[in-house]
């Protein structure tokens, strides 16, 4: 990948992050709505704690991106970008835990259930994680109730019992499995747990764009490569990141016995499958004919697999 | 009111509950759709764990009610009365963990995070309340996007930050708080926690019915009402109950210090005010002109206050 084309997507990123963090902080407010009672202010401090940490926020930017294939302006997919950034935020906040990962500390920051209390993170993630459904479904997603019901199912979908919670459970399970995972076993744990959200990040971004089935199926092929390439690279950063670079602890995996195919076929082989979904996302980028337009979805893939945080 | 009324009323509530019993059933299946990744086991007997443990199914009982006053049959209220009742039933799951309420027991049975574990329990309450936006997305709930888009806002905002996750959070702050809150507080943290939930049962039944603005007003006082004279009546029943009667332990809210009616004012008054606000209710079905199809709201409202369990 040419260093222009790194450039244009950093330049991209850093604009699309700043969008996403103003418009968090305006959702976030005490009230949203003449008629709502007011947010209590614990609990609202503890949702922007988790919701307003900064982060590359690919997943919004993944969605503005793939919708600007289609012509949407960023600042139109701005709302559903937020909507699925606050689903985001409220898995970590759920996996840091005590009782799932027990992290103290994200982002360099304390775990909201350190800054806050445990009750007061459980509630606080269940809040993002409702309230990103009200924002997805405001007429400000899409003037149209049937892109915005699409995208409603598809995040639901992407985060519910077959998606994401379905993932982190696996993982979990892995622990404590008295045999290691094969590797179609880690995959599938993986294409849940961080497969499916940035998955829909790709194809939130087709619905809105209106796609046509040809191109919604190849996108969806994209997403699905790129959260594989995202999922192996997190996994080779912790074995082999340090904690100042990370925000957080490394090693944490291998400690905590984690199912990851770093942990099962070692660092070579997962550098190699990294780089095959890399090439599996360009691929199917092509098979979509989107040309010059994917310039900076085709860049992205090439990030996520090489990124040092 | 006439014995007879109670008696239909009773009637009518328990086929509403057995239809939702069954409809959870299907839903909490291993995997809803051929694209879909199986549902792990664990966190799928977790969530039957807490959607199929009976109970008088109230909310999914107004909602259906509610539409049938506009002609809705009750089969296709069922799909969004079954995506009220996941959302429902996840609240208890996350309100019984030990940095909450710290609860064994639930309708007779252990609770999730005992019968399960705390992480599994996490899981379930969070994967039933992202379920419950998919069901209630899917066309089965309204052949209408607009209708449906509406009922997923409506609901988020019922159960987010606004409603019943911010009542939560009052009410645990409520627990260590120096000053016990006054009555104001008192009901603006019932109407959050509880209220709201209840409020959406009606005012959802409202908006799949296609209801007049003037009778969705109506509707949403008497939602309103019933919700405030449901959650007095419950600590009413902490207070007086038995633990065999409840399926919980009773006199949970005086050991906890919780903020509430009974507590603050005393049995008598709290008995006054559960009454006044079964009085309000009754008011709001005359000014919505319902007549005698309103028979059964009305009958609820009774009951709610006057029930055992």
């Amino acid at each position: 990948m040419p260093d222009t084309g790194q450039t244009d997507l950093a330049k991209a990123m850093t604009a699309a992050a700043a969008m996403v963090e103003q418009r968090l902080d305006e959702l976030l407010s005490p009230a949203l709505r003449a008629q709502e009672q007011a947010r209590p202010a614990r609990l609202l401090a503890a949702m922007r704690h988790a919701a307003l940490a900064g982060g590359k926020r690919i997943r919004p930017f993944l969605l503005i991106e793939t919708a600007g294939l289609f012509g949407v302006a960023p600042q139109r997919a701005l709302q559903a970008g937020v909507a699925l950034e606050m689903v985001h935020c409220y898995s970590l906040v759920h996996d840091d835990l005590p009782a799932m990962d027990d992290d103290d500390m994200r982002r360099g920051r304390p775990t909201v259930h350190r800054a806050f209390d445990e009750a007061t993170a459980i509630l606080a993630g269940d809040a993002l994680l409702t309230l990103a459904f009200d924002v997805m479904a405001d007429a400000a997603t899409d003037a149209d109730a049937d892109i915005r019901i699409k995208l409603v199912a598809a995040l639901a979908q992407a985060a519910g019992p077959g998606g994401m919670a379905g993932g982190q459970a696996l993982d979990l399970a892995a622990e404590t499995a008295a045999e290691p995972l094969d590797s179609a076993a880690i995959r599938q744990l993986q294409a849940m747990k961080t497969g499916a959200l940035l998955a829909f990040a790709v194809t939130g971004g087709a619905i809105l764009g209106r796609a046509s089935p040809a191109q919604h199926a190849a996108l969806a092929r994209y997403g699905a490569a790129l959260g594989a390439a995202f999922q192996i690279a997190d996994d080779i950063l912790d074995a082999t990141g340090n904690a100042e670079n990370l925000g957080k602890k490394a090693g944490k995996d291998a400690a905590r016995n984690k199912a990851t195919l770093v942990a099962r076929y070692g660092l070579a082989s997962a550098r190699a499958m990294c780089q095959q979904q890399v090439e599996a996302a360009l691929a199917a980028l092509q098979q979509g004919g989107f040309g010059r337009d994917a310039a900076r979805l085709a860049s992205l893939a090439s990030y996520v697999a090489s990124r040092e945080t």
